[in-house]
């Protein structure tokens, strides 16, 4: 498979993501228990894997998978990441509102490039630089605030509190995607085994997070097991699927790709998602969208177009000197 | 002297245009007719070069200088276009408000990238290409209306005829400028001949509206001689002065350097503008103006860097390769 097959299907199920989690709720409100959501994906995920991985062991020659402890114990720590993440992202929307924290959010493109440099040792041309911090702009562009909207000058009125805040969550998000692509690159141990043991620890963290919630909220909702599937309807379900498939493709990409294919994926998701919403919607398209998709477009073909392609220059000289070589060549032959 | 040098110095003084012309308002509105500057500008671009090709005929050897018909003949040409500009530039405004207007300015930059590559037949790799595209999605992102300011959704909303003008407006601005191009580079004329004769039809061209707005306007604010001066202070003789200078700039990167130059100079000096306003008028920064400033940056770092500059990829690999040759090389003196 190739990865910029995997790439645009994780466009398409992340753009779907947000756009079936909008249909899931009713009245503009969630009947079922969001929470739930994404314990149920990890749950699917690990599903999935298991079952590949069991249909791997039953081929004649068996999976390549390490199971001393030593490697074991380095599963959960995307997990201890996210759960940190989930935190600083809860105290940063103290300080800031939803519209600053989203546009602080486009950071993590650009702390992911700079992660992958420092981390994984990846050398990234000044343009394919350029690329990156042209992505995170463009993304940034395409949310800018319509006129008429409400209050739009806390950009920058935040305490400084939020901004550190925010940069600190952009650095604890790129480190989550990073220390994942190390984690499946570091061995060429079966995908699925790499898989089963990473959605272990996130059923389990996430279960942790259920009974947590329970506990803090005092059980007024009734335990954890009664509120799952409370309310969940065929939309919900499928905001499960999605969510679980594009953690499955996101590990592919982890191991076959790297954390920039993942970066533009989601990216460009985020534009699809902008621009299904005009119509299904009827959000009114605005001028920003549109610099915002042209910027991220080029940025797309900055980072993955072969620089001859970008340097079509010194070959565009050449057709003219070849032809004054047949010339010449056609002469000596006829003289 | 060097191309940027006198880039850079046209962005500082085209930037200075704007804002010595918003001080030369008194409580915002002109105490003078705006008409007669560009006038009296093109008089002083005549004076300056009449003086600077009279110096050079002093010299022993004598400015190279066509005066045949033939050549004189295309030199009011651009006075023709600036003139049609105009014109259409009056038209699109009646169609469209002064902020779409803006907005579609920039096409500007688009059209002379694709005139210089038809008319001039220069070649531009595909990375130029998406700096030019860039170039004008920056100095657009900078000028999105910010929230809370009145009516911004007439960006999409303006009649056809709005936009076929404004097309046609940008491709004929850019037109000027590709045969001012095509005129100073023809033959390797002493320049101060050149503008010589550029501004001796300019000084007719303005000399010829401003009588025909006094019939126009049925000479009720007295004939052009009455108005000229009238009102005057020292910012309206800077104002006067620069607009001069600027002309004299671009004719020089006319023949010495070229059109993408000169878009480069004037959309850096509008970004300038804008932070200069910041500070001089009190404007509120945007979050556009700051994205658009790192988009023109990309932009301006992607058209003019070298191309090795640019992909430094290929070089990263080399001190290890070199390292490894070191070694081999040594084993083989020692042995």
């Amino acid at each position: 498979m190739q990865w910029y097959f995997v790439a645009s299907l994780l466009t398409i199920l992340t753009s779907s993501q947000g756009i079936l989690t909008t249909l899931s709720q009713s009245n503009g409100a969630y009947k079922y228990d969001y929470a739930t959501v994404p314990f149920l994906a990890e749950v699917f995920k690990l599903a999935v894997s298991s079952l590949l991985l069991w249909k791997e062991c039953k081929k004649s020659t068996l999976p390549k998978m390490t199971t001393e402890w030593k490697t074991v114990a380095l599963y959960p720590i995307p997990s201890v990441i996210y759960l940190i993440h989930n935190n600083v992202q809860f105290a940063t929307l103290t300080f800031v509102d939803t519209s600053t924290y989203q546009i602080m959010g486009n950071l993590k493109i650009v702390t992911t490039g700079i992660l992958f440099r420092l981390f994984l040792g990846k050398r990234l041309s000044n343009l394919q630089w350029m690329a990156i911090v042209l992505l995170a702009v463009g993304t940034t562009t395409s949310q800018v605030r319509g006129c008429g909207e409400a209050s739009c000058d806390s950009i920058f009125s935040a305490p400084i509190q939020g901004y550190t805040l925010g940069v600190l969550s952009a650095c604890l998000s790129a480190l989550a995607g990073i220390y994942t692509e190390f984690l499946m690159k570091k061995n060429n141990d079966s995908l699925y085994w790499q898989n089963v043991q990473l959605y272990t620890f996130g059923t389990i963290f996430n279960l942790a997070r259920l009974i947590f919630d329970d506990f803090r909220g005092g059980f007024e909702n009734g335990p954890w097991w009664q509120r799952i599937f409370n309310g969940y309807t065929i939309t919900t379900w499928l905001v499960v699927l999605n969510l679980g498939s594009t953690g499955l493709l996101v590990s592919w990409l982890m191991k076959h790709a790297d954390n920039i294919v993942k970066v533009y994926s989601t990216s460009m998701a985020m534009l699809l998602t902008m621009i299904v919403s005009l119509f299904l919607f009827n959000f009114k398209p605005t001028l920003q969208l549109f610099l915002g998709i042209i910027i991220c477009m080029m940025s797309l073909h900055m980072y993955f177009a072969p620089p001859n392609m970008l340097l079509d220059m010194p070959l565009t000289v050449k057709p003219d000197e070849e032809r004054l070589i047949e010339v010449s060549v056609d002469r000596r032959t006829h003289s």
